[in-house]
């Protein structure tokens, strides 16, 4: 395997960043400068002032977003603090924009309180068509997304919560084809219980999952509600407590051997492997286990190990592996078909219908358990999943204004295809070396 | 004339939006997000974690300010709040782009309160490499500058102050040098007592002239200390304040009128005209006098009507007059030469620098009484003053790398050369239409 890190030391010092701001009108004479700037722009403030929502169809704002972290748990190396984070939230803007047209911002923030994440991203509103969190620590994670959706009018979205609860859904829509079974009847087990498994539980159960059937398994054991530490759980993490209310009508105890008895899915996100997960174990699941071990780099089980022990369908977090369970997969299309609405916020049925978009894409391809989800380069899929997401935010009534299918597919497909032959272009004439 | 503002109107709808966030690095194939998002990307925030300057070699944050305003004082428009106030902060950003080759983010926000401004520019500290403050109402401005500069290590500059301060440096050097006077000897008379004259005159003072010889004249009259409003104005604005102090020191009384008695230069930048500085009144000044009417759109006299009085050089804000006093000759390569040796702070120095700078580029070219400054199009002058500026921060230490005149003249001649090329290529392929 190639050393990406080295070769991404060499090509950051290089371009010293990935991604530039570049004007988008034209300037062919100083004149110009009397229609973008002082005196014409005046006549734009003068609207807006009288009408807010112009601010929409007379600058950026429709189109961008700012990716705000604290740096508090970033990618696999924890909290590395706001400077350290931002060479991943300038990746991030370079999916964003590449995959979904998105203009994004890449804004590491120097405080860890989540209250001033909060106040911060609130003073921010104005400038930006939407908010994507990232990269910030549970259970903080769940309180500054709680805070901010209620009270912005702009979609907030914290992508390793729903971004990844949304491609897991995507990925077991497919999944339980294969083994013909229906989601409201399948028993999940769940080994990890941070940012990533609260939010794919609470998706599931928001697509008709039945939380009876759930058990999680954290760093103590099976979450029951009989655990001393429930206490403390109910008052420094609601959001965990409550899914252990609903979770584990049995009660059931013991750890990831316990828990996965009987299991339909196993839905691991807690550390990287391998190991985490034994072999022996998943021969205790009912029949056509599906198994996501969706730790990076290595998964909590090698896809080997699950098939040799029964495992019907397996899915990772890795690019070089089948079935990569991907977040690049919903967000920039979340975020083109809110953008274009004008959503004012992002809901569980508009990322349903994000996983749902995806799963048929890869379904009329003709799914097999190698293949139970699109892949990144499969470009096609992004104005497709813009179009369902818009199109569900018109049906719940968050969205500004009201598109067809139809045409938020021909203008997602043509914002984001501008995007790529740009980029062809200036590759070409050498201006990006 | 024509109607800019309609014409902004229109091309607004057209364009929504005037900059736009692109890659600057190449994506041929998924492989590339393995170099530019996980895995390698972890490695730049490893090593940026171990040591926090690596931060300007790894990312965009050398070449990215953020344009902060709260929308409290938008060009001639007044307190039009922070989404009217976008558009003209995106007309700010493809300024700094196409003359100063600088990534800018416009950032209005929801508070106008002084506090929360200086606290939210703390926060994204982390983020950018300068901060331009813009458009925010006096006194608030002066505390926000102050607070700020004496707290970040990223340079913060607020335009409406020091980008005005150092145009009229510029053009008063070469005016000053037509009728054979020198700076620290002339009698100068400010019309207006709010951000810019008080910028102004802060910035003259520290290039050698003599606040004695100063005169300031505000809605009320002339500045003096036995007017009664001075105990509130020591509490509210000490500020101007000071200015009242140093100033003035005959203590007289009355208005324009009597301020410009005996005066060899006014500085005019109050309200607009015309007829707020009377044809008469000129003729109450030394020899030769010279005249800077910045009001806009119409400045304090029209410049056919002082010179009818004897004024021998006159300046305006104006493009379509001679001797445009532009802070658009300023902030971009103020920024331009700042970012590029990651300076922690923009002295008055530096804009001295500028101004020379620009004043001995005009000089060279041959001056006159209707060419005391360059125009916005020479656009040759841009990467001397961002030398000019870059070798002064070196020579007060405030600067974290060290560059001669010509390294810097050279790259920014290159940065700000790619931003041209690559429009007129965006241009010629129909990807700008």
């Amino acid at each position: 395997m190639k050393d990406y890190g080295k070769i991404a030391l060499g090509e950051a010092l290089r371009y010293r960043g990935k991604i530039q701001v570049i004007p988008k009108v034209p300037i062919k004479s100083q004149e110009d400068f009397a229609i973008w700037y002082t005196p014409g722009v005046a006549q734009l403030s003068k609207a807006i002032y009288k009408n807010k929502e112009l601010v929409f169809d007379y600058t950026w704002k429709w189109n961008t977003i700012a990716i705000v972290t604290d740096g508090s748990r970033v990618l696999g190396l924890g909290n590395v603090g706001p400077e350290a984070s931002l060479p991943v939230m300038e990746g991030k803007a370079l999916l964003f924009k590449y995959l979904g047209g998105v203009d994004a911002i890449p804004l590491p923030i120097a405080s860890q309180d989540k209250d001033k994440i909060v106040e911060l991203v609130k003073l921010i509103e104005p400038a930006f068509g939407g908010i994507n969190l990232e990269d910030i620590e549970s259970p903080k994670c769940f309180y500054v997304l709680e805070k901010l959706s209620a009270t912005l009018n702009i979609p907030v979205w914290h992508d390793d919560q729903q971004g990844t609860a949304g491609a897991v859904l995507a990925g077991l829509i497919n999944a339980l084809k294969l083994v013909g079974k229906r989601l409201k009847e399948v028993a999940i087990t769940f080994v990890g219980a941070g940012a990533a498994n609260i939010a794919i539980a609470k998706l599931l159960i928001s697509a008709g999952a039945d939380p009876k059937s759930f058990i999680f398994v954290d760093s103590k054991g099976i979450l029951h509600l009989k655990r001393e530490d429930m206490k403390k759980l109910k008052r420094e993490n609601p959001w965990k407590y409550r899914l252990a209310t609903l979770s584990n009508i049995e009660c059931r105890t013991g750890g990831i051997k316990e828990a996965l008895k009987g299991a339909d899915v196993l839905i691991a996100a807690s550390r990287p492997g391998p190991g985490v997960v034994k072999k022996e174990w998943i021969k205790l699941m009912r029949d056509d286990p599906i198994i996501f071990a969706l730790a990076n780099p290595v998964p909590e089980i090698w896809p080997w190990e699950a098939k040799e022990a029964g495992a019907r369908v397996v899915a990772t977090g890795r690019s070089d592996l089948p079935n990569q369970i991907n977040n690049s997969l919903i967000f920039p299309s979340i975020f083109r078909g809110a953008l274009d609405v004008r959503s004012k916020r992002i809901t569980d049925g508009m990322i349903i219908a994000a996983a749902k978009e995806l799963a048929s894409f890869a379904e009329k391809r003709g799914i097999n358990e190698d293949y139970i989800i699109p892949k990144m380069t499969e470009w096609e899929v992004y104005p497709r999943v813009a179009a369902s997401v818009a199109v569900q935010a018109c049906k719940e009534g968050v969205s500004r204004i009201s598109v067809s299918w139809k045409e938020e597919y021909n203008r997602a497909y043509k914002i984001i295809e501008l995007t790529r032959r740009t980029l062809v272009i200036l590759l070409k004439e050498g201006l990006i070396k």
